[in-house]
């Protein structure tokens, strides 16, 4: 195996058992016919379910909803990108040399691809517990560091298309009081579904803030499952 | 535990360390907080990872792009709500009353998320290996009866797609040959693409099956990797 190959094991953490399948999950299908796609569609599912469990267990009280747009975001070409090159995979990559003289090696879906590749290449060497582990150390920090907040789809958005998915109007917000002095105002929002006879407040440093709870609460209204 | 929910362990040939995993599992979010949402979260990502497993071993001649497609058939809503209403999941899920009068218990979106739920449930209790063997229980004949052609595109369509893409003009077919009897006639066809100067052929016992072969010859040839 080569110094290059080696490296790269240490940088990932894990020793391959079968260097061949360490050898196929870095070949660009320009490079012939032992190529990683195959890998790529194994290890795409392993990166899905590992990321999912990290989150379940991290986000104990978010909803199906808020896990799935965080999902989402983590397991996008972007991240899989920045942690190709951390593992500095374009050093490693087997292209045509057609795709390398065109850039091949920098480019992002390459390098996202041949992520994924990695990755099932370890679940088929070394199990669930190898990959899980590895998905871990590669995706650990992004995700200790991700708040839910931050991907979670903006209240007031969300209740737009609830109650348009509804065919009802759009919700009316005002401010019903402000407190405080004038650069520490708290303010007091209304937002209301007069259609569905339904108001909720919610208050912010901010009259944006203050809707945005306000329409948090009433999308909490409309979820809550009826009364038995 | 209930009598019903032994029954159900009984056919899904797993029995539950927490009993409180398998009860959210089958609690709708209507019937309250403790409901099966996040569950079916984990499950769909555990049957993605498994189904992709089991078809990887099973079409080691197979492409990512074919892969790809079975999988998307085997994890869809019809499949699953097939394998609830061999569970008998209906006599189990627990709804809020009005979700019970309205059908609820009998609705495939509901029945095919509890189904994942429950999928999620095992993989918490008893990891990774009680739930691959659980989904090769559900899905195994279902996968051991696909062939893999039923579920490749159109070759035809591919190809036309693929020119499209190119803004290349749609490849052209002609019978090259026929041969045999009228009752068990052999057609020769060629597909050609001027533009690339590329053409192929295929024979088939039709007209139509041989355009289809001589397009995936084609598809082929295009797709090869560039000479080095």
């Amino acid at each position: 195996m080569s110094a290059a190959l080696e490296a790269l094991q240490q940088r990932l953490g894990y020793r391959f058992q079968q260097a061949s399948l360490l050898a196929r999950a870095l070949t660009h299908r320009s490079h012939g016919a032992d190529h990683n796609e195959r890998l790529e569609f194994l290890g795409d599912a392993v990166l899905n379910l590992t990321i999912s469990r990290l989150l379940y267990d991290r986000f104990s009280g978010s909803d199906e909803g808020d896990l799935t747009r965080v999902r989402a975001h983590l397991v996008r070409e972007e991240s899989l990108h920045r942690v190709a090159l951390a593992l500095r995979l374009p050093e490693v990559l087997k292209l045509s040399e057609g795709e390398a003289r065109g850039g091949g090696a920098q480019r992002p879906s390459i390098l996202a691809d041949a992520t994924e590749a990695l990755l099932g290449a370890v679940y088929l060497d070394g199990g669930d517990a190898a990959a899980h582990a590895l998905v871990k150390q590669l995706f650990g920090e992004l995700i200790d560091t991700t708040t839910i907040d931050n991907w979670r789809k903006d209240a007031k958005t969300e209740l737009q298309e609830l109650l348009q998915g509804k065919r009802l109007p759009v919700p009316s917000y005002r401010i019903v009081a402000t407190h405080g002095q004038a650069h520490a105002q708290t303010f007091d929002v209304e937002a209301a579904v007069p259609a569905l006879q339904l108001s909720s407040m919610g208050s912010g440093r901010s009259r944006r803030a203050a809707e945005q709870e306000a329409a948090r609460q009433l999308l909490d209204k409309l979820r809550a499952p009826p009364a038995r």
